[in-house]
């Protein structure tokens, strides 16, 4: 490799040092996403403005559209439930008895786990465990409170602690720290079922007026596109994803305020809805499995900050990052609601051709 | 919102009037997100330096490591296969008689129809159709060669005139361009078993004395973790993702040479398996659904484009959206390879602590 | 074990001698299930009178009842699409390039693969050959035509006869000749998009009078129960059965014409749906997956064979396998038809109590 | 329809009065299945005698195969975990505010939802409530306690009265009983990962001696089939059933023991595993979702009863349906190390060819 003209990803701003051994080694410079503004979002009475990190052309314009339909329709509302950053380690037990030996030994000994858990660490606290055996196997789901942080380091370096304590205590060995029934970083139907980090329900009723003025299109065909699309053409190729495109503006939030990228796959997993109600609509949105954060991670970095500043989410504050996934809920309602009525009239390709294409 | 003290996100190299009403709306400047480089990769007898733009502490030491191995391995071997960028629209028929009626349409019409898609474009041509019905719905699965752009812009143009054909002709109404049929930015077994983009295989075979020394483990333990995590882990999970993290390998790649961040969800998809080789270890990964492009999008920003530069990569030539899906194939290889090997070698959480904590 | 007492069990008129070593094996007697009748059911124009054994209280009524719907509808239509009897043996391969080899050398030879098939069987043939490749395996799907068998023990012996090929031609060995991508009895995606043996489409338009006085409730309501229950409430389960109860149809069919239960599994996959047609009801139904015949397995038991000749379909007559899967694909309609509209009309409770428990 | 020539159908034993309204309507004779008996089956240290109805030759051979390495190995071990019959019906509601309303009163009224369950029904227990919110919608995964019985009937009437219970206190509407969050005769991830009615774990330790002599091959084969067929090849068909042929057995003893064929589809969900123990082999399978019972269905019909007698479970005793779940598991084990056998020894077109064509 010439590193030689590399004029651009050496001109940074962002503080090297601090994200060595941090965020990145090998460090070289940066690459530039270009950053767009959508908004302002009205959400549980507040109204906040929407940083999105993309090189998708139409994006940050379909989001916009979105707000602005929330708006004119008294903002949205947007319900998080709590369930908390999760890491499944799988034991090697000699077959069943012992398997169910170690279940049992969990359930007994829980309050014993959740001490090991918080030794050191203020910040995170164990709230359930379930365990799955099959075979040799018992995969035991640790479910933990984070606060403010996404949290998997810690979760990982606590699930550390839970394996040493059993390998003391009943000599059964820890395989492997992940099990992949965490599931971080696939899709799956345990996170779907279960939830995983934050589970996010957002919607909103929009007047008749509004879907034909502003999204050029009526309540009775946003209802048929989602019907035949999210619903039925999701059924029929085996999807997890319901939706439209919620990856987009999960990887675009995600992006503008230094989530893990990675985390886009299953944060975008879930379920859309439109029905009528009377000759309005009524959208709505499910994240089972979104795993965000406002301190620890990308969050720290200066452009990233600036970002989460611009939803005032920059101080991580106490419910920082419930609020953040509030926000990026409506987002992601309002992104989704934009696309569908797009593809109801027919306006798809054109924007495409308009937008990303530079025209 | 206060646009003030956007100080870092204002600060940007990338030349904003190109970027405008093709990459980004309402642009208000970028992000920057720390580009490091692991390597050299060998993959069929060529070397590569591997650029990963990310936050996640430990990503870029650890695909390193799995380079080395790799290359006191004489490299890895790397197969492409080229399925095409798709669309899924879905068309509304009066029932099963008619839906029959537009299967058998497309078929006798194939010639037609792909002289229609071409038709204006160069850089486009339909290779099949997969038509699938159910009640009043057609899904159409058009797959299509875009050449070295990763083309959904494209697909997207050319599936809005193949609707208008079938509505001239047949007077069947599109109801959506996308019809969750693509399957675009969503996981779907579709995706997993017809392929996407490209699909992609890599694989190694490691000595025993290098698993050892470089790795600190041996590959009975490989072996035995692929087994029990990624692959028996996955199967209690529901999972779609057969891997440790590939993800993060692919979310790396995808944001240092500017693909579709969004395609990272169906791009992560794939299966690891390890087995013995006499007393060695053989590893492999498979993808089966890589969209990822050399011209368009975001790959022409100045700095993705360099980071193109990296791979020689950045001319667009032919056949180079073919080599850096090998690339991409080869680093998701190291990277599962160098992680399965710290989860066996119990390193995990101590690699997290390190690198992840700036320790 | 005591087999004094075996009373019952003892008493049956099937030829015993014809059962052995051909259906059983340590045949000690015959259970018998009781055998109801529904219909007629009018399907593609003609009727036929519904053979259907089961134990489950209120399921021939209510197939009984849905028969009455689709009389009063002036029949249903059922499409049927043949797509053959599959078998998907595992080729153990060295790695990547000689799967590769292996695909490409099928491809090549697909002549001489399909001369292998018939030799000494006259009443198979291969379809295609679809072939996935992962790690050091490769799976080929072989569709195979079987006239009016199912013919799963004729596709066998012509996969080992295609395995010995391969071993003979390549040097590659077949591990297993069921490598699971059959899919034989196990719900799969594969069999869901690919489908296999016969696809079957059924739909019928009913009347608001007909939904009101016949099935005691509206359109809307079996178009609402449809779309929370069979669409949404499968997709929030992780469910590859987006009905209310083919399972139930198919099984009572399959037990009393004697085709094989453990195919219950993949025959009752599938989706239904339910539209408004101005003020009228549109209701379909979609088997991708029934593996049925009216020669060999269980149809030449004397009881079976009698209950096909209800339907006239005891001769075996070419084309008698289509029309059996025509039937079974209106049954289902019938049957779903009728739980959804009793589901819609809060009827099942009341259903169950008095037909369930002999009131 | 002629229903002249019925000959063998009208010719049963069982009393037709009893099955009026209870088992089956519009009865007009039986059809009679073959009945094999394999075993003894050694399972957790006691002995039976296993009744199989079924019409494809060799399945009882290969069970009674099956038993015997079974008992050459000292008995197999066999776990059974209640979980309960559950139903999930689907209440509608106006947005996510009253969704987290029902699920917040459902939580708060655990005792008085118990109670209306148990209102003149003893065999019934309420055991767990867990909800799921999307859109509109909350379903409700009702798991019951139901005794000796498979239970589903008493279960739906519960459900009513639950679903009254939520209208007359929350005027909120039960838009159907069966939400398919049940998920009853459907396979899903959502009894795979919860699991329905009994668990069931049954494992066996082979020694290589036997593997040999019995089964005719050895165990690192064993091991290699279950790893590219049971595992590798179910993920790359998108299955939930990683297993050679459980629907076989399953369907075999549920067809003998009258219980309810359609839930042969959940029943037959589940992972076998393989492992070397040393020399030896461990083999093990799963059943999350097994829906069985003693006493109601079928149960109790003439030739059913004396099948459950033969192996002591035609008395309905406490605890008699998880003993026929034990068995059913180590039934199944039976099986399927008796197939996987014979795919390791190249043995299974043989077995067909011989056992299923009557030569």
């Amino acid at each position: 490799m010439s590193r030689q003209g590399l004029g651009h990803i050496k001109r940074f701003s962002l503080d090297a040092k601090k994200l060595k051994n941090r965020n990145i080694e090998n460090m070289i410079g940066c690459v530039q996403v270009p950053l767009g503004i959508a908004g302002p979002l009205r959400v549980n009475k507040k109204e906040y403005e929407l940083p999105l990190a993309t090189t998708e052309g139409a994006l940050v314009a379909s989001v916009n559209r979105g707000c602005k339909v929330i708006r004119l329709s008294g903002g949205c509302l947007a319900e998080v439930e709590r369930v908390g950053a999760t890491r499944g380690p799988v034991f090697k037990v000699k077959g069943v008895r012992e398997g169910k030996k170690l279940i049992e030994w969990l359930k007994q000994n829980e309050k014993e786990v959740k001490q090991v858990v918080r030794e050191g660490e203020k910040y995170i606290e164990l709230l359930r465990m379930k365990p799955k055996m099959v075979g040799r196997n018992v995969y035991v789901r640790l479910e933990m409170e984070t606060e403010e942080a996404m949290g998997m380091n810690m979760v990982t370096v606590a699930t550390e602690k839970v394996a040493k304590l059993v390998k003391k205590k009943l000599k059964i060995e820890c395989v492997s720290l992940s099990g992949n029934y965490c599931v971080d970083k696939k899709p799956s139907w345990l996170n779907f079922i279960e939830g995983r980090g934050k589970q996010v329900w957002a919607e909103v009723r929009v007047g008749r007026r509004v879907v034909k003025e502003v999204l050029k299109t009526e309540p009775e065909k946003i209802v048929e596109v989602v019907y035949r699309k999210q619903l039925l053409g999701s059924i029929m190729s085996g999807s997890m994803g319901f939706n439209g495109h919620y990856a987009n503006v999960v990887a675009g939030m995600f992006l503008a305020t230094g989530q893990d990228m990675a985390q886009v796959v299953e944060g975008s997993l879930g379920v859309t809805t439109a029905e009528l109600e009377g000759k309005d609509l009524y959208f709505s949105i499910y994240l089972p499995s979104l795993m965000v954060g406002v301190i620890g991670g990308g969050t720290g970095l200066e452009t990233q900050k600036e970002a989460l500043g611009i939803m005032g989410l920059d101080k991580a504050k106490k419910g920082d990052s419930l609020r953040l996934a509030e926000v990026i809920g409506g987002a992601v309602l309002t992104g989704e609601l934009s696309l569908t009525a797009a593809l109801a009239s027919q306006d798809l390709a054109k924007a495409h051709e308009r937008l990303g294409r530079g025209k």
